[in-house]
């Protein structure tokens, strides 16, 4: 089966590890938001990428879910000494990314081009896309601060702000990265990542044909709430502040006519009869390596199913 | 007394030391040759002004005279893995310095403010000053690859090409940096640190107006060449490239009618007879903290010996 995932940081970089751990390279092309890349001390910095890359390739630090295996923070201790910025918390291993990506764009090499060799370094065979290569930046107004840019409204004010809107600054003139809208094209479905749909999601999907190419296809999604609320981020939290009740529902809501299944947590069994789409119920809270399988494994399983009808 | 230095990096950087351990803050100002710094991985880098302001703060590796005290190399190892360039050594713990410098001269921050804010930081009291905040570069025509940067010419290609000249990029329009010009007005003396004429000293002279403010001032300089070689560094070998016999009397030659005396090291007390301004003949050589005490000594009792007559 030939699948595409579209994936954010920590929860779609968990499920796509599943996949990989399930699907040969040549089956699986994951397109990552880069809606939240942000330029810091000048640094081209791609934080759902770089989750989903040091994720597959095996250095991704298990404790966060995101930055680096073994990591330390040297250079960050020595810029707090000179009274620099220290709220986003760059390793020293995760620094060299940044740096030799943005050497490279300079350079004039595409951020997929850059990304394919990164990945080729770091021994990931599956194919990584970012959405773009144009950049894309994902723009929070909020109530407090008025309009932040992501990595204010995620890192620096902790997801505090009340959201009133988002909006993708680029977005107009951001083409789907080569590679992008062909393998979406090729594959049997589509997979939604548990990621925000808000903040993760809704950016590749706002992409230049992006949407339309999807119309045609079969399209999944796992909720990223369970019982209300969100493993890590603020998409519970957005929902509550756009006033909409988080649930896996209001989820696949969002989503609108793209969804053909959806798959939602246990603990969220009661609410699947309101559905008008077929849902598996299952364990969506991805703990463990195996977890991670289980729930990719369950996700081709109700792909499989729809494929019958 | 009243003194300035000009310095270039790690024989400017250990005499000043010297000077430093002897003259309260007011009495001492470094200024300190930027024709070398450049950009690397987008990222501004001043090796001269960061070996002397490390050596100050005591934070400099013993070792090599440059870089940082216990440094690791984390970042650089991780570019490596990536392809990245590795040719030049930039440690965990130095790769703040730029990447906070850098982030204050996108803000808008002269170079001479940034320092001043860096030596605040690391505890350093006495006043070092870049030689302008305009960019100068060094640039050094070879016979064997025609002109190239500083940096290529000194780590990339290891001083190996033979010099045809060098010229200083940009030293038209650069001007003293603010308090260069008012410090060497008020000093008592000038000295020209132990560090390569043609790379370290020669771009400070032709700054704008630099070297017509010295021509009122008693100026010693302290010869980097010891027995026809260098201590550290490419000065004997370009002197060599230049058709002259590299010797503490070819230095002084070099820096033509500024001087009114001059150091040399006890190895070469035989050519003491062959200058025709007054001399002091001492150990150069500084390898311990204490060596540059006394050689900081040494150059002040020759400029009050000077001052008699």
């Amino acid at each position: 089966m030939n699948i595409v995932a579209l994936a954010g940081g920590v929860g779609g970089a968990k499920l796509v590890d599943g996949f990989a751990q399930l699907l040969p390279p040549g089956n699986l092309t994951i397109i990552v938001n880069t809606g939240d890349d942000f330029v810091h001390f000048g640094l081209y910095i791609c934080p759902d990428l770089d989750t989903v890359c040091y994720t597959l390739a095996g250095l991704a630090n298990p404790e966060t879910g995101w930055g680096r295996l073994n990591e330390t923070f040297t250079t960050l201790e020595n810029i707090k000494t000179l009274g620099g910025p220290d709220w986003f918390r760059i390793g020293d291993k995760d620094l060299a990314t940044h740096l030799e990506r943005s050497r490279r764009l300079h350079e004039g090499q595409l951020l997929s081009q850059i990304t394919q060799g990164f990945c080729q370094a770091w021994g990931v065979k599956h194919l990584i896309l970012p959405m773009s290569n144009q950049p894309v930046r994902t723009l929070v107004d909020t109530i407090e601060y008025g309009e932040l840019s992501f990595q204010e409204y995620f890192v620096h004010h902790n997801c505090e702000p009340t959201v009133k809107s988002i909006r993708f600054a680029g977005i107009g003139s951001a083409r789907p990265a080569p590679g992008v809208l062909d393998a979406i094209k090729k594959a049997d479905a589509i997979v939604i990542c548990p990621s925000n749909p808000w903040l993760s999601i809704d950016p590749i999907l706002a992409l230049m044909n992006l949407r339309y190419s999807l119309s045609s296809k079969m399209v999944v999604a796992v909720s990223p709430i369970i019982s209300g609320k969100t493993v890590k981020g603020p998409a519970a939290k957005i929902f509550k502040d756009m006033g909409i009740s988080p649930s896996a529902l209001a989820v696949s809501l969002h989503y609108n006519n793209l969804l053909s299944g959806f798959l939602l947590d246990s603990l969220d069994a009661d609410s699947a009869k309101e559905f008008s789409i077929p849902v598996r119920i299952t364990n969506t809270l991805m703990k463990t390596h195996d977890d991670r399988r289980q729930l990719a494994e369950d996700v081709l399983n109700l792909i499989q199913t729809l494929n019958v009808f």
